[in-house]
């Protein structure tokens, strides 16, 4: 092709879009701006965004979030507005439409983080971005952010979301810097959308994509959530579970009783939630409710093959958990997460340690969570659990139960439903999951390719409302204490992110 | 007897002792002072006051408690001193030598509280001392303290400690106001020795017994703590449960792990400790941990003949407390209280509710209190629920366990024996009980006499290091949220044990 006619093809921003130069020219970049790239982050990191069940506590701080954001969308020539539906924080929509694009990629984040118990913190403050010079369970110290010298790819930035979820919107906002210093436009019209509760479980993600339906038109969702695999290679991930919880509460005594005084005599709450619970799984954690694992659609053989094909980790990781056994019957980690699970995640009933008094306690309470995969029902899944709590005696309320109920009826349950989405699994063979993984490969070499995601992600109503496909390319390190204290971003993981997104968005 | 021979021989401080005068004199007494007398209880109550195993934390405050108390003792012409040996608060000791007296009564109060969680109090403030109409579970409503028109007897004084245990503080000291007033002087020499760190098992009374042996001779200890019988009737009770604890931790994770990412796969510390309490008891509150019961010595016929004289209140306190069942077979609460108990205080796994998070926990602890009767030891009742731990397959160490032993090990359980002593009664038939059991029916009509109260009291290390019998007068209400929150005292109550302590001391 003579020169001439080549020029005159070129894109009116620049160069024609490609994922290895995007890539390439992000890194250079990257290395040369890294201080003003985790600057521009701890910003973003010092906002608190705690997402929960309550969410009008925290409306004010999500309004500071999505206004920063949006700011920092802008800035990259981004058109975005505030999607709003009654009680949800905002999802922050942003687009940029590419002259002559065929493909439309929608890239979803969540802005929203964990709850936090800031006494747990090693610096007390999950919304003070701390930078430092490694993981803090292994010594890691505190690197002065603004002093000279490069970056050490080592070091971890602190902060409630610094890895769930902030982290891909400074990947996509520097790898776009990236491009458009070198001139490279997108391959793609880009979406964005940024959910304010993912981790409240998205409660209104089907609202929102009914109200919004004629803006999130694409050929594929891209969820840039969750962790990169445990032998730190990066993975594309076809789905994940859906997620669903039940708050279970056992009542004994109105108030708590002088535990000598009544001891032997007052029910003890605590300990019959014990024994529900124990009967709720067995030794190996095979969970024994009746049905549970019966809907659960089997992993086909391209996606076994796929599997076959992901390093195994389990001892290393289970070694660095501080683990002396694992569940499941010798079956690993990756064949596991595509099965239902059934997880306590926190037990509370009056105090222990400093806190424990003599009492019987008035109320004992379990967090339960669950877990689903193809075939699984969140609402089904749910109801399963409550016939296991009636066929162990207990009767089950849904409300608050009146003081005429606790004094007539002998075992009482009190079973609050949190609201829940399925679980999802792309075909591995889709046109479009291949040009997703070869972009991303000619940035950052084999990928992975893993059926589901352990974690949960809102993408079952994205397939209800739009039908659109939906893969995850994930950037967090594995060991970031995701939705625990000490959440940290691992910088090389910061900096492969960026090129990663590059890729993406330079998809030809 | 000629008027002049009978004026010769009264005491150089008044009238002869006489528990019915006594009596009838502190009741004159406090109408006419009802106001004072609960103007100066609320000042002690306003001083925090929390027990705990970690004792450091709170010397500044027992020390405030101790100099108060001090004070107020030695305003009634008590001569006093504190007791100290290290690592514990002070007890202050009194002494009001009564020339000719044949008896020296020692009285044991204890002046610490148990820990506050402040904000399940109904006014967030354990130690702001409230005056309420009522109980603030049946609607009670604020008082003011220093309005104009006569004290509602069932109006309730709420605080830390109200009842358990500064409320025999206030009846003792107003009892001698009286007294001194109406010019009746005590029968006995009177001791007073006020404990700083019962709540907290009293963990060095055997070493102040032994360094303060030669202030400790007496013939009769009378424990003012404790509540009232169910039925409103006063009680003398000849024993208490022995009491000791232990924390028990199942290590999970090192840190919290996403419980997406690992649950199936990632034994969870909550399910483990569910399922091993659940082996404790049996869903009627009998414990099966082997040999529990084993050194259990039966009730005497005398004993058990009081026992059945005890008014049967459990239908009436079961309703009262909304518990749609009582354990223990169908026997009644005074008897169970006569048999050792084991008892969840509390459960702590990560969070629940608003604060549960989508995590597999770390760490699951329960602590679990043990209650003694004549005939068990703490230390062997300890070892026997360790060994349960062991044969359900833990490895069961006394101390944080290293990295390797959790790595190495598939079932870890630390256990944190917390001190304790073991329970007593005395035989109903000794001479001082009868005069006790007399005198106090002088003021308040027929008492029950309850062989073991359901409590616990540091009564062992007295018998083992004075050899000096111990007697139970408790004063406080029976529904006084002892331990809990909501702690309260009934001003009746107050005005009984006024009435009381009186007789007690008015023991000729």
């Amino acid at each position: 092709m003579p020169l001439l006619l080549f020029l005159l093809l070129l894109p009116p921003h620049g160069l024609w879009a490609d994922s290895a130069a995007s890539a390439r020219e992000s890194r250079q970049w990257r290395r040369t701006h890294e201080r003003a790239i985790v600057v521009e982050y701890t910003k973003l990191l010092s906002l608190p965004n705690v997402a929960g069940p309550n969410v009008a506590r925290n409306v004010a701080d999500m309004r500071r979030n999505a206004e920063l954001i949006r700011a920092m969308l802008e800035r990259r020539r981004i058109q975005t507005q505030l999607l709003e539906v009654e009680g949800a924080p905002p999802v922050i929509y942003g687009e940029r439409l590419q002259p002559g694009a065929k493909r439309t990629v929608i890239f979803y984040v969540h802005y929203d983080g964990q709850p936090v118990d800031g006494g747990k913190w090693f610096n007390r403050a999950p919304f003070q971005p701390a930078l430092m010079s490694g993981p803090v369970e292994a010594g890691g110290q505190p690197v002065a952010l603004h002093s000279s010298g490069p970056f050490n790819p080592e070091w971890r930035l602190y902060a409630r979301s610094a890895s769930d979820d902030k982290a891909p919107i400074i990947a996509l906002t520097t790898a776009l810097d990236a491009m458009d210093a070198a001139g490279i436009a997108p391959g793609s019209n880009l979406k964005f959308f940024l959910d304010g509760e993912e981790e409240a479980g998205s409660p209104h993600m089907r609202e929102f994509l009914a109200k919004y339906k004629h803006l999130l038109a694409g050929d594929v969702w891209i969820f840039c959530d969750g962790p990169v695999h445990q032998s730190r290679r990066q993975q594309i991930v076809f789905g994940a579970r859906g997620s669903t919880a039940l708050d279970v509460t056992i009542f004994g005594p109105r108030s708590e009783l002088h535990s000598g005084h009544y001891g032997n005599w007052a029910p003890n709450p605590a300990m019959q939630l014990a024994r529900l619970l124990a009967t709720m799984k067995d030794d190996d954690g095979k969970v024994l409710i009746k049905d549970f694992y019966s809907d659960t659609e089997p992993l086909s053989a391209v996606e076994k093959l796929a599997l076959a094909a992901v390093p195994n980790i389990d001892e290393e990781i289970r070694k660095q958990f501080w683990l002396g056994r694992t569940e499941g019957n010798g079956r690993r980690l990756d064949e596991l997460i595509n099965l239902p699970a059934l997880n306590i995640q926190g037990i509370t009933s009056a105090g222990t340690g400093d806190l424990a008094r003599n009492v019987i306690p008035a109320q004992a309470t379990a967090a339960i969570g669950l877990r689903l995969v193809k075939g699984n029902h969140y609402r089904r899944i749910q109801d399963r659990v409550v016939d296991h709590i009636r066929l162990q005696g207990f009767h089950v309320v849904e409300q608050e139960p009146s003081e005429a109920t606790l004094i007539q009826v002998p075992k009482v349950c009190l079973v609050r439903r949190r609201s829940g989405y399925n679980g999802v699994r792309a075909p591995m063979d889709l046109p479009i999951a291949k040009q997703v993984v070869a972009a991303v490969e000619q940035a950052r070499g084999p990928v992975i390719r893993m059926p589901t995601l352990g974690g949960s992600l809102p993408i079952a109503p994205i397939y209800d409302a739009l039908q659109t496909p939906v893969l995850i390319v994930p950037i967090a390190n594995h060991d970031n204490n995701q939705h625990s204290h000490n959440e940290n971003l691992r910088l090389q993981n910061l900096w492969d992110g960026i090129e990663t997104m590059a890729a993406l968005l330079g998809m030809p």
